[in-house]
């Protein structure tokens, strides 16, 4: 086990959390928390390994993936009362599962051998798609479609590890640059508001 | 063809129903009946396969499975407005297919080689995300998200009968009390608005 | 490069057109614009290169095809205002799409050696995805759920292609005609609000 080995762990064990707070906001039972934990925390990385065909996915050929959604789940339905914004709370656990993912998912495309440009878009997918889930079984909006910079974050993370890695960056430096760039655009982003131009409706030529 | 042939065609034809049900509340055509069908009635057992690495997935190899969905849409089509409540037939049915489908998830993921407790979330994945692809694209709120336990079933039905198979139960008695368990305690949940313990907001600890 | 290539890269360029137009309507940056044309442009093979197990899935091995999404969500980021009715548009680029890919979804399936039954259906699932996805995670009512004929001409298409290619008739004419087939029953569906008898809900039988 290595410090890889740590960032994806992390990685479904925020993720699962932010699952296990959408569940507590739709007042399921334990069951139901765990539920929500395990598609947000590998939801993201099943996509990855489907998309890769590296199958069957991880989590069935580690179940220990599935074990720490199951503690985390477990934990918030004990705990959640306790803060005092819990979407908030997601919020910023979903930006730290985005920031590992975006780049774990773009270094294990990498590492099976796809192009510097796929592996980016993996990382993407791997970095939204869990909350994608979470959000789209829950029947929330989801908080890619939210004012605050996202997606964008994901993609400066997945971009800036892979042009750095492939630059002979060691891997290590790589990761870190990635997974601080992404975190850190986002957190500004929840910090301050920071928002991209963002596409600016005007009334169709018809209405005069 | 043996008995467990006969559970998938069943788990599939009444999760097709659940799905023309479905249709029949967005009033649409007979394509858009089979459509539903064929999403609700494969739609785990795809994800199945899919997570397996086990393609191309079964309604490929045996199209029979997606000729099923065809008969029940077309059925459900010409029946619906005969039954008093369509949800609560929609509801019964679907109890019916987790119930046969938490248990075949199971059993394919074992016979495929993977651990019992990969076992156990193939198994509730396949019982669940039919129902999941039906509810999310018809823009209802899901099934699994009601008072009532639904993932609980599923999980006692799949971790009973990988308990038994493991502990060298024959097949069929397995897979006979893990549908059974399945269904019953669902069932019991329909009946007698059976509830588990659900998470309980309380307000934050800023409103005070 | 043929006829093919050609019909494949409009498929994804009228379906990221419409991601992006979905994107426009949420008022997202263009980030989110790219990541939707993405979704919606591949969503579909996407989806049938996961069923077929042609993994990893297309995109990954030909990246252009994001290329496209991105130059196609840059062109509509800085021109939808120019549009009169931006739905409209979605609309017809929907049906150039749903045409071109209900028959490439079953031409690709064919060829990968899965049964006329299963190319059909592989080939409406390739059709009708993309704008599931699309729709699914921006939160609106999906374009299959509509009143006129949509499914019913990604299936008109899928299977006269795959009839006439059976039958031995030259592949071009059947691409031809299977792809003209869907986009005249869907166009005709815009134009004259051509329907197919629906599910006409009456009371249930408690009612009286």
């Amino acid at each position: 086990m290595n410090y890889l080995h740590l960032l994806d762990y992390a990685g479904v064990a925020v993720f699962a959390a932010t699952g296990a707070l959408a569940a507590s906001r739709l007042r399921l039972d334990i069951v139901g928390f765990i539920f929500f934990a395990a598609i947000t925390g590998v939801g993201g990385g099943t996509l990855r390994d489907l998309l890769l065909g590296k199958l069957p996915v991880f989590w069935i050929k580690q179940p220990l993936f599935i074990g720490i959604c199951v503690i985390i789940a477990v934990l918030v339905f004990f705990t959640a009362h306790l803060v005092e914004s819990r979407y908030r709370l997601l919020l910023w656990l979903d930006a730290i599962g985005m920031a590992a993912y975006c780049v774990m998912g773009a270094m294990i495309g990498l590492e099976y051998g796809i192009s510097p440009y796929a592996a980016i878009v993996t990382g993407i997918s791997t970095a939204t798609f869990g909350g994608i889930f979470r959000d789209v079984i829950s029947g929330e909006k989801s908080v890619l479609l939210s004012d605050e910079i996202y997606i964008s974050a994901a993609l400066l993370g997945a971009t800036s590890f892979v042009f750095l890695f492939s630059m002979g960056v060691p891997q290590i430096v790589a990761v870190f640059v990635g997974v601080l760039l992404a975190f850190g655009l986002r957190a500004a982003a929840l910090l301050f508001g920071w928002t991209t131009p963002r596409y600016k409706p005007r009334q169709g030529r018809k209405i005069k």
